[in-house]
């Protein structure tokens, strides 16, 4: 055996690429887990075709050349192992009828290896490699994952125009933001970061997802960002020894700034809970069309209703209403989700039934754009 | 309004009702929740064309006459209503037009009606309808889901040989007997409980599951229950008032006691946890179709091994064996599933891989019946 690691650093880390590695693909060589180790690390890798993940462990080690294990099988054994170590090391030469040799406790495994030839290059950029990725920058993981988050729910999961399965992120001098829509609403999230250089990346949104839990897993370091050709590479600063590159989409977002809209008839401000609350029991009743819900805008209060097959249901909120009262209603779904990422205050600006409405929080750098159903 | 029901009460036994209501159905008036009102209690019913059940709940109440409320709705709205209080009355005479009007909190809905005829009667027995019902017994509903739990796994889930996807229970004036087969593996629990009569009665899997759920809610109150024409009826002592029937499978189970072996060649004492976490580790490796993980069993020890696709794997687990060592190979499945009610100590009866083995604990009623692979 030449690689020893402890079992619960190799079962934690091996989640993240559990995520990411498939149990069937198309690719057969998708479905199999890298590794190789070096003077004192163990490294794990794995992809999906649209995410590589990389992740570096320390370990007891001596140097081993790639091999490829079948992930599902090795994910299986490894949460489950009965000691606190894991002993790895290659039972034969590595190409036809190689097999890793494991072992943890009394138990023992051999698992037959897969033909190295054939598997995708991994496109996490090595140290310095500017030329591929000139762009870099380095942000908070904590204030990243709050811009993704923020608005992913938004991207649209319909196959027409693809361009919005994507979350797109700017980076300009002015600072970053992501911003994410699936032509009906809008969520855009900034972030007060200036960057050096000016730039537009569309992340699949489900790529995204993966990007957060790595970045979740992160435990506040620094993310380092690249920008290459059609790719974005991530890698977490210190010692978890993460690196991940995400296939970019296709294109750039249509100008979506214009239907921003900056000023409103009517000023709403309400307690965030109250409302999503009030619209979640209300919106029971709502038609299964549109999950229509109707808002009706008076002085010192929102009056929400809706009405369908089952029935009909309303329920008053308190509210600051400046501006005349309005009617305006709005598929109950999207309203939900525009206000789920809103803490304690939500504000709405509303400028009645046929313009976009506006959603935001307090002190935050999240906005939402819901166009209302008409009356 | 006329009936007044804690939030929180309401919300907890209509999670009951939650699981058989069905959301769809090919009868439509299933997916309507009855309710009713007596002078101080509210009762609520619901049936699946398997098993009817009505809860009945202690409320500030004058008599309501029977009416049907789309049960999805009111499911939700009920979970997330506002108010500690829930006020129920109807909005217009029932019939065409009538509506079941709920308020909590400042949330007010009405809920179209559906009308009442063509709903199924239920089966439940009232009071003392010895007639349609004529054996009764009572035992404790712990015991009950005991012996229900233990066997309910080696249920069928095929439509070949419909009888064993069914539990099948055994009333007689030796005690009461739970038992379950697919045909391939067999379990059974007894409960030393003298019955005052000899029936049998086989419950849909299905139909056990919600069984047990009530049951765990009984709180170790006594369950009645009440054999009638293929109907087995189940009634809850004390305050929770949950009655229940189900409706039971046509015939008996095929006599099974010739499969259960009296004398083996081998018996063999092990600590079950530790022999369930190699089974389910070895047989990651298994072959897919017959799962299969070889036991060598030897003085002080059994070496389980298996070997499929993706390479080899083997542990070995401490354990009192006495008789000539032997081989024998099983479904990792079914050996699992068989050890799973087993607790700290599993022992085995195994007289070679032609044989059934037999596989039970310390002190209780379950026993389980494996047949090996061949060799």
């Amino acid at each position: 055996m030449n690689i020893t690691v402890p079992k619960k650093l190799l079962s934690d880390q091996l989640s993240l690429l559990e995520r990411i590695v498939p149990s069937r693909s198309a690719n057969p060589l998708y479905t199999y887990l890298g590794l190789y180790a070096e003077e004192g690390a163990l490294i794990l890798f794995g992809t999906n075709g649209e995410v590589d993940l990389e992740v570096r462990l320390p370990a007891e080690a001596q140097s081993l050349s790639r091999v490829l294990v079948p992930a599902q099988p090795f994910f299986q054994l490894v949460r489950s192992l009965p000691g606190d170590l894991v002993a790895l090391g290659l039972a034969s030469e590595p190409g036809q009828g190689g097999q890793l040799e494991l072992s943890s406790g009394r138990f023992r495994t051999r698992l037959s290896l897969a033909p190295a030839e054939g598997y995708p290059e991994l496109l996490v950029p090595e140290g310095e490699d500017k030329g591929a990725f000139p762009l870099r920058t380095r942000m908070p993981s904590g204030e990243l994952v709050k811009a993704l988050t923020h608005v992913r729910y938004a991207a649209s999961n319909e196959e027409y125009r693809a361009i919005f399965r994507g979350v797109q992120l700017e980076f300009s001098p002015q600072g970053f933001r992501a911003v994410a829509s699936d032509g009906y609403r809008l969520a855009l999230y900034d972030l007060p970061l200036p960057q050096g250089f000016q730039a537009k990346a569309v992340v699949p949104a489900r790529s995204v997802d993966e990007m957060v839990r790595v970045l979740k897993g992160a435990d506040g370091a620094e993310a380092d960002l690249a920008l290459g050709e059609g790719v974005l590479a991530l890698a977490l600063e210190g010692g978890s020894g993460v690196r991940m590159a995400l296939r970019l989409m296709e294109g750039e977002f249509p100008d979506y700034r214009r239907v921003i809209p900056q000023e409103f008839a009517l000023k709403v401000q309400v307690e965030g809970e109250a409302l999503r609350e009030a619209v979640r029991r209300v919106s029971v009743l709502s038609d299964r069309q549109n999950h229509r819900v109707d808002l009706l805008l008076e002085e010192g209060r929102i009056l929400l209703s809706a009405e369908g097959d089952y029935g009909k249901g309303q329920e008053e909120v308190p509210a600051q209403v400046e501006g005349p009262g309005m009617a305006v209603a709005y598929n109950a779904r999207y309203l939900l989700e525009a206000l789920a990422p809103v803490g304690d205050q939500a504000h709405l600006g509303i400028s009645g039934p046929t313009s976009p409405s506006l959603i935001w929080g307090e002190g935050e750098g999240y906005r939402a754009v819901v166009v209302p159903l008409r009356v």
